[in-house]
């Protein structure tokens, strides 16, 4: 699947009432690695103080025994982060740390605001210096400035003003609030830990840490963690639910639940069976881009009788630069990440399922490298719809002319990579897979922008 | 699968006459990593002289782009490499460079010698001074010693002396020399790069880097690569060959060409075939235990006709020590590789397929996952017979004390993880399914071993 | 002298209209390295933008080549600090970079305000987030938050706000401004570099860089340099200037240019002569502690007739923490630093010059050492008068009742160390030394506060 | 002074019978630091084994309280080094460590072998690899070869083998032995610390560990330390006793204390007598190159009567590459390492004295600095005689057409580098002062070798 470029930008935990708090948030963030590589951090409190270590690289390289040890305390709030080329700057690390009139504040943000921009412009008129390129610091800035005389009332007189995607956490010395915006579009699950509560992204999160799923936080719901367990408030004037489907289809980890208590496996498998509905095709063998597409192909085989094998071995140990010979390697790129099984994939015709195309150009190495190893026919199958608009809400998007469907039709995508045939899902097949009962947010294949475009989209504001 | 404790303990790399050949050497070790996660070294030659970097660690964190520029010329060979506690010392770290009377000499080896001991106390009490605790520098030393008046008689007097596992690269500053053993135990496959060669552990290191399959390297056999290109000898008396099948049925990666041509994938779906049709069993799901039982889980679904399904993920990016919260996560050391997708498992007669088990404790660990996660039964099948005895051929393997199959029969391992049935592949099975006309090593089965043990068996020299 | 506690901590450079303008402020910090060793950093301007390296360490330690190639332009401003324990954050090494309404603003700030806390409180119940514990950002905040029009109006009215110290330098994209306090508290000097000016703490900066000295900035002189040249401004209401004493006793380095055109080096030897002149003593040696007290150590021998010796000999490499054996050796700390030169001291009696005495032990334990090498008397001369008061104004001070001479008397020190003698230079004597021409600062030495004290000392924002 | 460019190669030090042995290591090699700034290195011993840290790097960066915690016992040795360009190999760093027929040995040498070249041979011929480039090693091989039956045999039967330079210690896992050359050309102290004993280059190095000098290591003496004590021995036939001059001019701290019980202050002191008396000059004031020179220029300020003063200053924290410019600045290199103080030079006739000439080139830089700085007139004075010939016995020399001396009259050096006038003490003045009652090597000045000079003098084994 092309699909590693597009990146799920953050994830993020909240660990309140539980010991040891930054080592479960650790680990919580070792299990949402998946969603941001470039950087990872944690914040905890203990005794009336914040303490924050944090740093661009891996979970497992950025804290260690002694790091984490100087991290005390029962409550915590941790974040990973990939972010576009170009803004990777220390400073934009989460989480955020603040000092202001009230005392010490810290908060990890996943999502993006549409209405960045002008907020940044108001807050700046008024004085503010901000520290970082991100939309994240601006909620810390709208609590600072705000008029209010308690904390909750600042919170939510910013959080008014604020348009977009936003799963939040804030942790004070004593308290942490966790936010879901009013749209749900960003993922925000609760759990509970011995006495203690959790919430994260998602709930492989929790298995990690030995937590135990309540529920989804809703969307606009706003819970406060303190001393008398959780309260939970919908202030927010009622939205329709956006949830993002390509956390269903791409982002979210397998192992984790969907809304409708399912697993992110079982629903990718049945894209897979819808897909084999939609594009059937006669052939030896079905094969998927490991990792992401595997549910998806393994789905196909079922659906279609065809039988399921690993046609492609991924290489570990990435997520690192690779220094390439200058007698450049042909289809370097997916060779340092694939190799294909020529034992199963030599003579055959081969349908290959990936969940998702973005620029086209990995998947034409892909075929390109099925058919050097043998395969007859390669019959390529999307278990997403085209992808042709960018998202504003979270999801790391290269520009519109970069992505392919939103300039070819499937059948010159399908020339274009060489393959013999192409099919996408359509978008009506993934809605019926999708778990009922909530609304979706599916702007990337349909353009409808629950929350509006920003007026004028910076790229280099849209990380967090 | 409770198999990650014995690790393939080292692979190797060789290029002769190729551009750049340093970085094509570090592109193979990248390939060949899971042969060795705890250190890399590339020794490279250019103009009459050898050049060498290595270091603890990974691949991609040893090399970078400038320690490649630094490592010249069109030669060169790699290693990677895995060692037993208390031996991970920096003086250990393979290749191995040494300056004698007759010049410059690296050397790369997987495999173990079972004369080291004597060979080691032999070469002291000459005046020798070791730097390293491994018996790869004995070969060193052979040489260094040999009264021989040419390199290519003191090598292969050398080898007359050594008695075990040794696949070998050589590296002077013209000329590369590549060795397997009489018996082959360790693997060895040569390829074909533009107008130079290449040798390797396993042919996936020749796909990353581009170059072309030949073939095996005969056990026995002395491969010779000068400015006249590659000359083959068989200096050796004629032994019985005796390839590992542990290197088919766990070390290998899947995508590597066994030694009839067919890829390790395949033969190991195809354990997993006869494993169904020695051991069947009513049930709803079949699993493995990622990554390496993938391919045989595969197999037994196809031979049984019970569905295949990811009923565990695997944690990404780790090779790395974590830290454990205080307050223990039970069965935290299983939590923090694998993730079980309870929708796929609860209410469900689960098979979970393996390819090994070691102490017995990990796959407890996994049963009892298993169950939580709400399956209603568990079968567990290992794609491997029980594994009894040690290996003194090149893999480090706990005392035979702590392998659980040399004093608990299946069914009292059955027992003690508290699955519903447990079931090992025959000896019969397995070798019916390995590529026929060359013979195989199975003494961590059966107990017959080619090469003799070692007479004084210490686990420090073993490595290498 | 045990002075080695109370430390400067800060030096500043400023760069404007010369090439390669960070490698030359990389120079001058070096040269400035002995006014702050806890931290460095650089920040540049070309085209419209500001570039910043910066970090704890030593400037040796903190840029690299390429570090330095990432800082590019011809304008740079430069910082080096030192701070007090528990405060030494990553977040305060300066120079501050500031994002605002306006656009981008980096400051180095070397004194100390006395009115931090009511301002902090202020600029804080304004919405202001702070993102150090330094009163040095309170500049940035001052000036993000001015309603002024313009930059310039701006910056004057933010520092007609601040009381206290500031020797200040800001880089804007296109210009930089020099400003030093009404009192001149902190030192400042402006030099030419080719086309270009430069700016500094000291002229000693100006040395290794190649620049010309020119004059000293005036107490409340704002200096800008953009374009045009360099522009001087006087906006301030005259004040009483208030030269820092100790800067000539002990903090600017011996080879750099007082106010009055001689050198630090020449009015410290005439310290010592008026030092011999008041407290005369029949002796055999003078020797000094190194490496500030040589220059009056000198003095004093020339005055006296007595020969000048090395009777110490300073342990090069320090800046660094040692590792103590458990067994402690008697007067470690004394002797990590110096050692005795015991020909030169035995069966001596010995004036031993230091420039500054602070708690007392460090005087002891060398007085100590002094006998053991052999000394038959020990006669310490100070050529500083007893330092009894705290500097709010940038200096490091230990709270007054670590000053051993805020609670003993002369007598009671030269007891309580084991001196045959004990003299302070008086403070009309050392009054008689320094340039004339402008008022000093000897608040340490009589208690009088230019610019007042801080209304509640606290410690944490006395940094920068 | 030029002679920053010779440096001595080595310092060394052991302790026997001290708890916390290698602590006190650290510190000794601390204060010997000026010997040698490449790398540094210990090993200690307990209970039957040793265990080693070394590194390239200072002392106060190679160690850390981990790393000394690592290295148990009450019996160390440790090393600096400094080595020429192009073979500070990681490998080269001592002490050097070996495993053999007869355990573990380590040994730490300052000085050169003479006849390392045939030595070296002679052993590779047996089948010896060499691990390192130094000759430091050739002590190992010629135990670890020899057939001798005890260690201390074996040692006495290597070390008549050996010619040329070294005071060597060798720790074995219950004992300590000290060399020192029949000539004795490399310095060597005993100390005497608590019920243990210390043995260094250096008597600074027993100052700060708060051990008591005892006396000098007899030329050809063996010193051997074990439960019973310390024992000494003189096996060797009697050689005439060349002490190494430099030593006393140039390389031992001032503070350590010469072979008659005098300082090294006190010599140097003299050596600017005998100056003064040889070469007198009318002039207004006399300084001294720093550090090394400024003993020298007091004595030659006293003996002349002419003030000294502190003229030209030092940067501190060097012992780093500088970045410089490319727009390269005046006198780059003297700069970066010295500024002159105009006040004390301005209009003035100066003696500089420095302590050695190399090149020519920085005294020329120097000169050129000091008239820029004001000076009327400029009279070098070196306290060394010229020097001609390289040294073969430990010190790195430049090739011998780069010592100025040897192809220029000291006439024809004072034009070049444009001095008024240029004095070097005689050989006789120096040797008047040298104390009296042993030999000396001055081959540097007058060309004769006591023990003769390498058959085949190559520069990468003239380290240690």
């Amino acid at each position: 699947m092309e699909s590693r470029i597009p990146r799920e930008e953050c994830g993020i935990v909240g660990i309140y009432n539980a010991p040891e708090a930054s080592k479960l948030a650790y680990l919580a963030l070792y299990a949402l690695q998946h969603r941001g590589q470039e950087s990872a951090g944690i914040v905890s409190a203990e005794d009336g103080r914040l303490y924050m270590h944090k740093s661009k690289g891996l979970v497992a390289d950025v804290f260690s025994a002694d790091t984490l040890e100087a991290l005390p305390g029962a409550r915590a709030i941790g974040h990973v982060r990939y972010s576009t080329t170009g803004s990777n700057m220390e400073a934009n690390v989460q989480p955020l740390l603040a000092n202001y009139h009230a005392g010490s504040l810290a908060v990890a943000h996943n999502g993006n605001l549409t209405n960045a921009d002008a907020l940044r412009a108001m807050i700046e008129k008024r004085g503010a210096i901000f520290q970082t390129t991100t939309d994240s610091e601006i909620f810390l800035h709208l609590i600072a400035h705000s008029a209010s005389s308690t904390f909750k009332e600042a919170l939510l007189l910013s959080l008014m003003r604020t348009k977009g995607a936003f799963s939040l956490l804030l942790l004070r010395p004593d308290s942490m609030v966790a936010v879901r915006d009013p749209n749900g579009f960003r993922p925000m699950v609760i759990g509970k830990l011995g006495d203690g509560y959790v919430v994260a992204s998602e709930t492989c999160a929790f298995d990690i840490m030995g937590a135990e799923y309540i529920r989804e936080a809703l969307p606009g719901e706003i819970l406060t963690f303190d001393k008398d367990g959780m309260h939970s408030e919908m202030p927010f004037a009622k939205s329709e639910s956006a949830y993002c489907v390509f956390e269903n289809i791409y982002y979210s980890r397998p192992d984790s639940i969907a809304s409708n208590g399912r697993s992110i496996y079982e629903i990718r498998a049945d894209l897979g069976r819808e897909l084999a509905r939609e594009f059937p095709v006669e052939a030896d063998v079905v094969i998927g881009v490991p990792d992401s597409a595997i549910p998806a192909s393994i789905g196909y085989a079922q659906e279609s009788g065809i039988p399921y094998e690993m046609g492609l071995i991924r290489n570990h140990y990435i997520g690192r630069t690779f220094i390439e010979p200058q007698q450049s390697i042909r289809d370097f790129g997916a060779r340092i990440k694939y190799n294909p099984v020529r034992g199963v994939l030599e003579g055959k015709r081969v349908v290959v399922v990936d969940d998702s195309i973005v620029r086209g150009t990995t998947i034409k190495k892909m075929v390109n490298m099925l058919r050097r190893a043998g395969a007859k026919e390669v019959h390529v199958r999307s278990s997403a719809p085209p992808w042709i608009h960018p998202c504003y809400y979270g999801v790391d998007t290269p520009s519109p002319k970069e992505l392919v469907a939103s300039y070819m039709t499937p059948q010159e995508i399908c020339e274009m990579v060489k393959a013999d045939s192409l099919g996408y899902l359509s978008i009506e097949g993934m809605r019926k897979v999708m778990p009922a009962g909530v609304g979706y947010c599916q702007a990337c294949f349909d353009g409808i922008y629950a929350a509006g475009k920003p007026a004028n989209f910076v790229k280099e504001i849209m990380e967090g």
